[in-house]
């Protein structure tokens, strides 16, 4: 897939992800979608796109819809030359049901495709980015990537608890070479042992990044940074559609921030007013299945969201 | 027991509460507290009494430890002189064990005591309370105490699952006659059989209070206003001893900081500001066992803390 030639950011601030393009199947209790486009990459790109050009890099299978290839062009800050099509193999296939309280979620089927085999190749165009971030996949892959970007400035990983049970010596090196770190509350106890969140938080803090941020669904986020911690309510919520993509279209509302901000990225106070961006970009993606609500959203429309959010947290 | 005479406050903000008094043996993981003194009535006021004079209305039994006179003594803003002894009755006593994560609970027995008995009676000098707050108690009994208050101005009243259960007809009147409601997330999902706590905060809304507070614990808390929609997280805590009274210690605290403040205290701005106080005040509580964590805490320990807090979430 060529470029949809966007504006190229300022080289100080392109931002690039690697992540998956999946092809999800998608049940909850508001309703279901089958075979429609998700996936981290994806979503992460959407999300950041209203912020900065982000550049992805990424693999889907010759089963890849040209209808797929329509929901990328909504979206003309985001650079596809790194969405390699690979004609003899299939796209990444996921389908999960979501009960009733939307935080909790059966995967009722996973087929790898594409992320059985070699990951994607970084476009020689790709090479000078500076703000990275790493969707969840093996640890090993991830350091693989990063470590092609010579360039880079701010990298930020995200990971599961898949990779914590079977990869964790790979996950633990990859902490080292990070400035940041993305997971959920319960892959947080599991990487360290510690139930307290913001104990779990301060020791992952050790293990290398500058900074961890804590993703606890409709109840917001964490943030534990070397210069303190903060903490940040979702945006209450009541159309929650499809949680799909929440914490892919936080990260990437974070990341975006981040690369269009001016100041340190890596500050305490870039990162939390940037979660506060990925935390309206989220707030919006549940509304919808797939990119539905992503697609059509206005810049004015976040803004007003981002106001109105501010003000329901001013002290 | 007699007025420890306290500096009466301003009529127009006079503050009083009507609650438990408890003997509590609470384990935790920390570490247990045998036959400390608790109740939802003690955590309240001694949190309120950080921020304005509180009035209480409770009753204990013959078997009140003098040990417990002296921690009321360690907070002189509270007024005694509703506190009713009853030579022939016994304390309510309350018995619980907290599992590892902190936010699930145990009861291990329930002695009511003089909670079987009639109300407590309000002093005549305390008739004139106008900032009213009905700790959790039969509804019936809450709109009994606050009808004798002829001169309220703002009237808040907590709950339980079980008047949800076995009085909610009482419960709805109550609804009718009061400005605002607090309560715990499960239990504005059972009061309103709505999961999602936006849409349960809401449809209690259309129930006659004002506004909602629903509590999260560790998550923080959600305030449903007739103006508005606000959010906060708690205070990122990482020493929690005993969670018993956070939630007291957060009305005390939120209730104490509309007392004292000079605007409306019925606004949706007031609350919110408010709730700031309280999860502050919590966060102090739940460092040690009882009250021995708000028995000593200095006005400027709060003040530090809340600054460290507005930081933590300003955009």
């Amino acid at each position: 897939m060529s470029s949809t030639s966007s504006t190229p950011g300022p080289s100080g601030t392109s931002l690039i992800v690697t992540g998956t393009i999946g092809i999800d199947t998608v049940y909850t209790p508001s309703g279901h979608a089958e075979k429609v486009l998700g996936g981290s990459c994806t979503y992460f790109a959407a999300a950041a796109s209203f912020y900065a050009p982000v550049r992805i890099v990424a693999a889907a299978g010759g089963d890849f819809p040209d209808s797929f290839r329509d929901v990328f062009r909504a979206f003309p800050a985001i650079d596809t030359a790194g969405l390699e099509v690979r004609p003899g193999s299939r796209t990444f296939a996921w389908g999960g049901k979501y009960m009733k309280n939307m935080d909790t979620r059966e995967t009722l089927f996973t087929e790898l495709g594409v992320l059985a085999e070699k990951p994607p190749e970084i476009p020689a165009e790709f090479r000078d980015s500076r703000i990275v971030f790493l969707a969840n996949s093996h640890p090993g892959v991830q350091l693989g990537f990063l470590e092609q970007l010579t360039e880079r400035r701010l990298v930020v990983a995200d990971t599961m608890d898949l990779w914590i049970n079977i990869a964790r010596d790979d996950l633990l090196v990859l902490l080292r070479r990070v400035d940041g770190l993305v997971l959920n509350y319960d892959e947080a106890e599991l990487l360290t042992g510690r139930s307290n969140t913001v104990a779990a938080a301060r020791h992952i803090l050790e293990m290398g990044p500058k900074f961890v941020v804590v993703k606890k669904g409709e109840h917001g986020c964490l943030l534990a940074h070397r210069e303190g911690l903060a903490a940040l309510p979702a945006y209450p919520a009541e159309t929650v559609v499809d949680p799909t993509g929440a914490g892919d279209s936080f990260a990437g509302g974070m990341m975006g921030a981040l690369a269009a901000g001016g100041g340190d990225p890596s500050s305490a106070e870039s990162i939390r007013k940037a979660l506060a961006h990925g935390t309206i970009i989220a707030s919006f993606n549940i509304e919808a299945f797939s990119l539905e609500r992503l697609k059509t959203l206005k810049r004015a429309e976040i803004d007003a969201r981002y106001r109105e959010y501010a003000a329901m947290v001013r002290l």
